[in-house]
């Protein structure tokens, strides 16, 4: 198939590039190196010392004989995105290609606007020029499990059967998103359901659990190939994180109680169910919501699991409760179903000692690039505006007050 | 009280400002006229002749003695909000400041995007100036029944409890919106309902049925004060066209079969609305809804009504069906709860024949300004793109082909 991978440069984007170019599939990359940008904004840098695309993608030519094309622009600049759309006219387009981290969003209002507006606008060209250039084409888009919330009740893929005063109706499931990021994402499911109804465009809106890990099949071939391992306090991910600050004999900071439960998957598990999906096109008209996401585990459970393993490598991890920067139920009933991807053949990799054993290698490799600043959180969901400050200068702050 | 009323030149904005003025509160205007910079975009004009706000704001002092204080300028512009917010200090925040019109945001991407950047950027920006400035103040938001779309069960106001798989929450209601406006709307609630979560702030979240009549006590002191009267196709609203069509014997065009069955409010009741809201504000923390409509009917049933009315004027009025430019059932079920605000002591103003007739009288009164060019639905949503013409030219056009 011919598949476009927009933010292929990031964590998740680059894995799937990779992962699909491999497995035969024509694949380019559309990227504007937002991510990057934001490391430079934040003072702080991924654990692996990954390389520029252009030197990612030649070495992935060099190693494979697989040819990424790369396309450099912004999918809210329409004009570009068009022209790359009707140069490529892809049978999918796979949607990354958006601000994915909740705090970021809720440094301040500039954050939380610039978010919305860049995650809104980016989806609305998208289905703008899918609409006109490639009618057929399945969008593959990335939402999030944090859309839903944490319900007191099950939460399903996407729609619910509500039975109300002797009547009933299939509607899209209540969303109770917790960030401005993740409202973004919640406005963005709403857009590409409605352009599905009137344009009969087809889409998958994947609503993806907390993803952990950074070796690929495809990624391991080279070190030039290494992915993002993300473990600062704005883009960091919680199982990467806990992983490095074991490696380094930090203690795990948990936000709060740790009762917080979310649902979790391997990145290995990503990029196999984006291409699951793109082999299985929605129908003409169909908004189809699947929960990518394998297990489900509360935060404290979480660092349990990586207090044990740690151990095993003569580390001693210790749990550290902060208050939690979020607001956030701390315990909480949750149940999501999970079962489309499983029936359309995926088989999860579970979180086995063997992979926070994979996790822990890879952090205790790179040991010497953690940046112990960067684990703090700085960003409070309760103030509009947040002074953040670079890593390092918080670092040295939290030191002298003894917090580290 | 102290109100703000953003968009206050506007239909709803205008009568609403009068009414808490002669209520007694201290009312200020904060509008960047860009409704009527649309009316010259698409070549319309109100039947009725409004003036100028700075003349309709004097002759208002003039006539009462009561002063209306303007700030010109656009809430999307944050510097500019915050400072209007900060002089004022209101008790109450009144936000009709958004681009309402389902057809415009349907014309192509550009129109689109502009509705729902313009909209979603202006209420952030608005809840950040309050949680920064006045975090005590009550946003009292303009929402609209199309956020809820035509579900098959009933719809309640806001918040539904939801019984599933053994277990029980109450969340908010499933949103179907049936344009990219509508949809702005239903991204604001998302957004101001989690602003209320994480900061405290108090909200009501109004979701208004379709709005008909022109006439308050206020605006009928004198003709300086009139307000609008929309009938074009892409901001006149439904029964307000029929009366129109009606005056000057024109078929009154009902899209496809005309079962579609929405809330209708009498403009008198918007503005009572509004005050009860602000009299009664939301708890700190609340982000409360009201369903803010009075009868319900089908188009169908509109148009009936309006061609017995116009039989007493001695007019003719056929009903002629056009093929709908919407994507939207035509025969459905609908029931929606309006109580809230009943609750607060609201005393509806029925669609009878004393109200028709008024209706009828302001249409018969301006029929020489009528542009029957603007009947015309031009805006398809199947379409990505349409070449809407100036309603003159496509008066000629209809003409030309007999369509009128």
């Amino acid at each position: 198939m011919r598949i476009c991978v927009l933010g292929g440069d990031g964590y998740c984007g680059w894995a799937t590039a990779l992962y699909l170019s491999r497995r035969g599939h024509t694949v380019s990359i559309v990227d504007n190196f937002a991510r990057r940008q934001w490391d430079h904004e934040l003072g702080v840098q991924t654990l692996t010392p990954i390389q520029p695309l252009f030197e990612r993608v030649r070495a992935w030519r060099d190693l494979t004989g697989h040819e990424i094309e790369v396309f450099a622009g912004d999918v809210t600049d329409h004009e570009f995105l068009a022209s790359t759309i009707e140069t490529l006219r892809p049978d999918a387009v796979v949607h990354f290609a958006e601000q994915r981290a909740a705090p970021y969003s809720m440094i301040d209002r500039q954050h939380a606007v610039f978010t919305q507006v860049n995650n809104v606008v980016g989806t609305l060209n998208l289905l703008f020029a899918i609409r006109e250039i490639v009618p057929d084409c399945h969008l593959v888009k990335l939402g999030t499990m944090g859309e839903y919330g944490t319900p007191n009740i099950d939460i399903e893929e996407g729609y619910i059967r509500i039975e109300h005063n002797g009547r009933s109706d299939v509607l899209p499931f209540p969303k109770q998103p917790g960030s401005f990021y993740h409202l973004s994402k919640v406005h963005d499911s709403h857009n590409i359901m409605f352009a599905c109804k009137i344009w009969g465009l087809r889409a998958t809106d994947l609503n993806q659990g907390v993803v952990y890990g950074t070796v690929t099949d495809e990624v391991s071939l080279d070190e030039v190939l290494i992915n993002r391992f993300d473990y600062d306090d704005v883009f960091g991910t919680v199982l990467n994180r806990f992983c490095i600050q074991a490696a380094i004999g930090h203690p795990l900071t948990v936000y709060g109680l740790g009762g917080q439960t979310r649902g979790f998957l391997d990145i290995r598990d990503t990029v196999r169910c984006i291409e699951l999906a793109c082999l299985n096109p929605a129908a003409p008209g169909e908004c189809r919501v699947f929960n990518q996401f394998t297990e489900q585990f509360s935060v404290l459970e979480l660092a349990t699991m990586v207090q044990a393993e740690a151990a095993k490598f003569g580390l001693r991890a210790q749990i550290e409760h902060l208050p939690t920067p979020r607001v956030e139920a701390q315990e909480h009933y949750y149940n999501a179903r999970h079962s489309k991807l499983i029936d359309l053949g995926l088989r999860p990799h579970c979180l086995s000692d063997s992979l926070l054993d994979s996790l822990m290698n890879i952090a205790v490799k790179y040991r010497e690039r953690v940046d112990v600043g960067a684990f703090l959180p700085q960003v409070n969901w309760k103030n509009a505006r947040n002074e953040r400050r670079p890593s390092s200068a918080a670092a040295a702050l939290a030191m002298s007050k003894g917090v580290v």
